[in-house]
């Protein structure tokens, strides 16, 4: 999703030379200009998130408002700008726009120009969801050279995936029967008023965040309660175990040679004859 | 406990085709049929436990409680009717009635059964009960496809049992005694009322949940309480430890294979030749 | 410490028949009746732990305090006879009063003594003493067949100890610094009194437990929080990494074997020949 | 940074042999009277961080400030005298002046000279800055014979400091977005005044720390902290699997010689002979 193949995109030839050098400076990092508009991307984004953040803070709000709104629509004039030159200088637009960064950018924009016609409770509502905008951050990870190792660990995970998603659906099951229990032990008076909130009881139990506002108070329910923390105690294992000995494999499987005769990947980096067929591998 | 051989069940020669029709439709996800019937459970029970939990809210109940009631009902006869079609066409429905998901089974329909004969604080219960019918969704994992993954995951947990027992029973000690040292310390007029109270705090804070309801106010007991929350950091690893290191054991113990022309090991369980002279292995 | 060398005791031709027929029933479990003495003591321990317990509790006391305290002496007089046969059976009495059991011994028979010439306040502190008589269970390993696992998991921790209490101490310090930046930071208005009491917020922090009895209050104390807590996500991974790949080498180093001409232990279970001398192992 | 070449600063030439003999003592722990020097310093180190902590306690300080102001006063004439000799005994003394032990042993000195000439509310900052001079603490680790097992967690954690350092900042994005959203759906009359302060409470409940001072209260707010906790539960295991990782590698990467006779692998480092053909090892 993250990796758009945008070499592909650019090699159409259908592309000016004008957009050529556009997208080397705005969707690549090797050139001197293409670093600086990243770095500079980088420092809008920065901004215009701590805009938003400070605006939604009352005090600051009253004081600074006018500022920040000054602010707010520089940022999103100067993020127009750049998402029509990202537009312009691909060789399908549209395919761009879809794209998982191309919505992103959209939405960065969007909000603002729609609360120009909207008014009431919902523009708050929009003004936040421009702090969305920060996801575009992580299209600079290309600028630092983190690939190789962002790589590793999303491999981890998508390899851990299935199983910590069965973990999870387990989780869920457990906490909705634990919190019914204990919406019986408790009851409403204990705070306990509904099966809803005696499951959220239950997950901030058993994942030890243990907020405090909903807690047991007769023994019966402390009881039952030192069996379901001793039981997150167990259960936080299993993540831990899954991601960690996921992440102990990679070191083993991480080159990606392939046999030029059988075509099969998979070779370990000592290898020097296919597994599989037995020929020399290169 | 949960792999009950329903196989077994089916080809005893006493079952009419009729039975056997029914059989591969409710107990087996193999058919089109089957996986119809198996999703459509699915979604009885992720409503029918929605509806229970929904009624437990107080402003929901006194609004939508008519249609709850309905609703309950709804799923109650469809859930007998199911019940009654498991009994028919296994060979020997006592077996099946005292199996796991028997027991579940019949525990999903009868509280509301009962709550016909029963008034007064035991209905509330009654209803509450009814939410253990959760558990039946375990059957249904076998229609997706999640058993190998599901087996690891229980391989692993089943051969640390014995290790986490120990730990929990040691943790368990601990704990007690944690606590009394506490109720020393802090009494009564802290919050730390009786033992049990203590231990409870115990629990609480050596599993990292910290509620905040009761908490050491005197520097002593703080003090105390600085090495019970490093014990509980040093304690929180072991489980973690013993999970981790069974989950990874499967990984390990598969490759012993020694080629039998360069004498080198390490082949993967895949492997055909040798991948470091080329030679066929064994 | 917890390995009494009982046997050597034992094999001291000074004891009568008589002593070694009481030996064999209280400190060992392989007849009949060391298994039947082990269980009743068990069961004795636990109902004298839930007496204490039970007897903390306000609401019970004023209600079966005589019973409680009818019990509690019952299970006094049943130690302190038990406490004498094991003085009486072993070759050197003295050496087992001041081994680790032998105090224990004495510990939960000696409180109940005192507090008939003690009067006040000591009073409830040597009531609670006694439930440190539960430390006692810990001899009782020996029936239940854990040894060899608990040896293994003892082991671990043994040899990870070390790095564990490196790293308490850097934690202490940190913890230490992290307090007293934050008492300056949100100081005695926001609750952060004094530095002893910071440095307490900073390990209920650090550890994940948060009570939230204290809790910053300032913009810039929650700010300076967020690295804490980031930080104790990092902190919390290390005692985790020592102990799970301490947990994961025994496996391989299990074997106790000794070579024969060098004296040097630590081969591996699958070695021939010593790898310090080159002689054949046995 | 914290291994300073003292040995290279000390054999210039320039140092008289009294200057070699201070340098002896108090840079070296080899010797009796630099060891005597270590234990003495690490003594009033304690000493002088207790003062400021105890200090900092109201009723302490109203009842013993002026005992604790001449103690401060001691410790700080001592480091004084302590931190001249230090300059006097190396080759170089601004090099050691602008080391990091240097600018720690300044500042462990510096604020009780500074509070001379300061009144007002800056003395009590000046006062706790003192506190850092526990960090004088880790100069003393080549006392105790710690430092292969700092090397080997310090090496540990460097070879991951990448890994989490991407971690770190994935999980600020994460945790400032889930605050934006938080904000939106709770807002602040449940307590989620700001932007700055959901994200606060994100990281709160990220990492499990859980205060309470901030909770969810509408039903989506809670059902969305449902899946933050979750996903903390995931987030968790990360640094724990990086962490692991990295410290079980040195553990494998040590074994890789092989028998030249019998071509086995797996030999120990302190191997000599095969521990398979009872060859000798290269």
């Amino acid at each position: 999703m993250i990796k758009l193949n945008y070499t592909e995109l650019r090699h159409t030839p259908s592309l000016s030379p004008l957009q050529h050098k556009i997208h080397e400076i705005i969707f690549e990092a090797d050139t001197f200009w293409g670093k600086v508009f990243d770095v500079v991307l980088l420092i809008c984004i920065f901004l215009s998130v701590t805009v938003t953040a400070c605006d939604s803070v009352e005090s600051l709000h009253s004081e600074y408002g006018y500022y920040f709104n000054i602010a707010e629509w520089t940022f999103t004039i100067l993020f127009t700008i750049e998402y029509f030159f990202r537009l312009y200088c691909v060789a399908k637009p549209w395919l761009y726009g879809i794209s998982f960064f191309g919505i992103i950018d959209l939405m960065a924009i969007l909000p603002s120009y729609l609360s120009l016609f909207i008014d009431g409770p919902e523009l708050q509502f929009l003004s936040v969801i421009r702090i969305l905008r920060f996801f575009r951050v992580f299209r600079l990870f290309k600028l630092v050279h983190f690939t190789n190792e962002v790589e590793l660990m999303l491999d981890s995970l998508k390899r851990s995936i299935k199983r910590i998603a069965i973990f999870t659906f387990y989780v869920f099951i457990i906490v909705f029967c634990l919190g019914a229990v204990m919406y019986i032990i408790e009851g409403p008076e204990n705070g306990f008023t509904s099966i809803p909130v005696s499951v959220y009881w239950a997950v901030v139990t058993l994942t030890t965040v243990g907020y405090g506002d909903i807690s047991p108070k007769t023994p019966l329910g402390r009881t039952f309660s030192f069996f379901i923390m001793l039981l997150g105690y167990g259960i936080i294992a299993i993540p831990t175990g899954i991601v960690t000995s996921e992440m102990m494999l990679p070191k083993k499987t991480i080159t990606t040679r392939t046999c030029s005769f059988c075509c099969r990947e998979g070779h370990d980096p000592d290898a020097k004859f296919c597994k599989y067929c037995g020929k020399p591998l290169d």
